[in-house]
């Protein structure tokens, strides 16, 4: 008889509830979002929308509707009545016993969770210490799937010399991006971060600091750099949706700036914000 | 109030089944195994467990007995009562919400399947098609990681094309390893197989594949050879924990020797079945 076993409980196969053999946990297959609100609104959701199309696309995720998604993420947040909400969901391509390949009818599990954005004013006000670490990313970072596993494992490093970010270096020695977020430099009033060619995510937060970088007289320059220039720079932020921008203090051994969040990290801060309201 | 949404259904997140919020599906923080049997006898499970072992540790996954999960295997086998069974087993690092960051008392989740094997009696006579895909993997393909979307992409455009396996080629135009196969071509009396510092796993079933080779008398190269390289062979052929050694027949459009299975593939198939008895 087939069998499966959780822990040490042995239970028929087909008693298995569906979640046991998602193809998510299998093999990380599926496509994730994370989305914000800021006092009530929900933050970009159709630039979210749009990659979680174009990624279920990427991977031959068909049979969503992005229509359904929308109004079940509108629903739950209505639900949740959190102001300040941080809204994960991901689909997968469904549940069905292990195997590669796949059967385009198989019908796709979605789940989300609305919790609470935990109170980033002091890191805001602060900024963080970053780490850098090896990027052992797959070569598809263009695609927000489930295979994080290297986010983990360089976040978990970061984690262990008190920094509250990873950021990566590929192997030429450029800078990529964090393991949760975007990175940026300021040289001057220039801007600067990797392209969209350097195997970084197409990052929504990204977009709107590089917008906001535009609004306040910023150039912006989207070129890869090495972590020499990176702890060389006037001023270095992060940018994630759950948090948008935060400064960044220390990298590496290098204290940026004078140790505290710089000017135009600042006003990008602020200029980002009214993006939101 | 935190909640989920489970396809349309809201459920209060604390009600959840721990399942939902496995690491596993989130990041794929996990390590897996397949091992089969050979007429009621588990093949090299020692050899599988020492791997498990050492990617548990790779990943940081601690708390791991790995003599619980031995006893839980042979356990799980005799109750199934298949003597050609495939057993995949997969340890998570655990069940939270979401966060990169992990703590190490998170309790790590076990699960495993026993199933039959399919009949492969057809394939190993006449031998599979296999074809070429980027490997997009990620650069520690040497732990045995839940982070398989890459493969699972690659296996399909090879579904796509008629066949059976996908051959990865790394940027260097390089062959590593199949999607989810050791692969070797045989040139003369010479077995050549990528070495193991190719961001390739260690196979096991490699590893008696080239035992067995040197037992019938080839000498064995560990280097990479080009997709040319590899469509000049007098012989291709796979290795891989359920099927053991399967000839490759095509590759790409390429027909390899006579377009029937090697005459020293047949042989490593037969000596690897004197290693399982």
């Amino acid at each position: 008889m087939q069998i499966a076993m959780l822990q040490d409980k042995i239970v028929p196969l087909g008693e298995l509830e569906p979640v046991y053999l998602d193809r998510g946990i299998y093999f990380g297959d599926g496509i994730y979002e994370v989305v914000r609100s800021y006092n009530g609104k929900i933050f970009a959701l159709q630039e979210h929308l749009e990659r979680f199309a174009s990624n279920l696309a990427a991977i031959e995720i068909s049979r969503v509707d992005i229509s359904v998604i929308r109004r079940r993420i509108q629903k739950a947040f209505d639900a949740a009545g959190i102001a300040n909400a941080k809204i994960y969901f991901h689909i997968t391509r469904g549940s069905e016993q292990r195997e590669h390949t796949f059967d385009a009818s198989l019908e796709p599990n979605f789940f989300l969770t609305v919790t609470e954005l935990a109170d980033d004013t002091k890191i805001k006000a602060e900024g963080i210490a970053v780490s850098t670490h090896p990027d052992w990313r797959w070569k598809r970072c263009d695609i927000k799937s489930l295979n994080l596993l290297a986010n983990v494992l360089a976040r978990a490093d970061a984690a262990r010399k008190g920094c509250a970010e990873a950021i990566l270096v590929d192997e030429k020695g450029l800078i990529t991006e964090g393991a949760g977020s975007a990175f940026f430099a300021i040289f001057g009033k220039q801007l600067q971060t990797a392209g969209l060619e350097a195997n970084v995510l197409p990052s929504i937060t990204r977009k709107f600091a590089i917008k906001a970088a535009q609004k306040i007289g910023l150039q912006v320059i989207e070129k890869s750099m090495t972590v020499q220039q990176a702890g060389d720079a006037d001023e270095l932020f992060i940018a994630v949706t759950t948090k948008d921008i935060v400064g960044v203090v220390r990298f590496d051994d290098k204290v940026i700036g004078n140790g505290r969040v710089g000017k135009y990290t600042k006003m990008l801060a602020e200029k980002f914000h009214s993006f939101t309201v």
